[in-house]
């Protein structure tokens, strides 16, 4: 019960979203859930109610890691020795940018404003980035492994924006749909800009070397 | 200098491993950078000195994310409704386990003791799957989450695994990229399969409903 009763966790938003539905609003939406009792199990004590809700932590969950991702990178660019590696890198942040000015649009045609909230997935990727990075003092083997956590940061965004897509066109927010389908294009070209450097540009055969 | 210096840190490997070069091997692996004065500034401080270190450490890295999987999967089973879901997470849950046996054999491959080391990256995201799932209290909405936390999950091995196979070609290890390539098509498919859960089977338009 007490799981059941908690009223924030980390990984939520500290404010409720404006289009949250309240307690009568949700029993007409879902009376099955009613009919079954849940109700009085707490479940209003609940954040996410709707899958518009989810949708909604979705983008908020991804504005953060963006913004965590443009305060990354500038540490990753001073680190990294290889010049394709380093204009990759910040050729990405600007994309970066960009593509948190889709996301503001994104929240605007929700009726939104835009909030990012704090959590422990993209947190977690950056702390091991950074990690891994301060363990290396061989200037071509930390490019590898920057490479490799770089790769590991758009992967994540990859499977986060592919999933608010499906999720979107679920909804019919077709609008949003767009935005995020060209943050997506970006993020894959940018995972494989970063494959063709390690591979083809000579990352991965200096550090063997 | 203190950040040069320091002698371990949460991602690291916490014994030396047994291949690991010492002083002088480095030095004569890595003659230019004893010229630069490099070595002076702490360098042997650091755990990975070698682009075979920081392979090693990339396998102790998945293997702890393997067994991290295989403790938070039943978890979403228990909780996930659909039918399809609870089978596909049931089925990976399976692959999960034979893929730490492949590591296993990998890291003999290598000459190494299976190992895994706590990273910060597989923690945060189980962590986040953990707190989204907590947050819903409409099963049909929660089944959706629960399809994107482990899509989630699926992208950060693809990830791993993607480089680590990069990492062992460039080394010539091919009887190691054997194994990880099974484990990465398996990720893939799994990943594939999550898709086809969310967009084909109803999880989304359930959600949506």
């Amino acid at each position: 019960m007490a799981y059941l009763l908690r009223e924030s966790i980390r990984c939520s938003s500290p404010a409720r979203p404006r289009n949250h539905t309240n307690g009568a609003e949700f029993m007409l939406a879902k009376p099955h859930l009613a009919r079954k009792g849940l109700l009085a199990m707490g479940l209003f004590n609940k954040d996410i109610k709707t899958f518009d809700d989810l949708l909604l932590h979705g983008l908020q969950d991804i504005y953060y890691a963006e913004q965590q991702i443009v305060k990354a990178l500038p540490k990753l660019i001073e680190k990294a020795t290889n010049r394709d590696l380093t204009k990759g890198l910040k050729d990405h942040l600007e994309e970066t940018k960009n593509q948190i000015t889709r996301l503001d649009q994104a929240f605007k045609k929700l009726g939104q404003s835009p909030k990012g909230i704090k959590c422990p997935a993209i947190d977690g990727l950056i702390e091991e980035g950074d990690e891994i990075a301060g363990e290396i003092g061989d200037k071509e083997v930390l490019d590898a492994a920057i490479v490799g956590a770089a790769q590991s940061v758009e992967h994540y965004e990859i499977s986060r924006y592919g999933t608010l897509i499906a999720w979107a066109e679920a909804l019919g927010h077709d609008d949003i749909v767009r935005f995020l389908t060209t943050n997506l294009n970006e993020e894959k070209a940018a995972d494989k800009k970063l494959s063709t450097v390690a591979l083809r540009k000579g990352v991965n055969r200096k550090a063997a070397s």
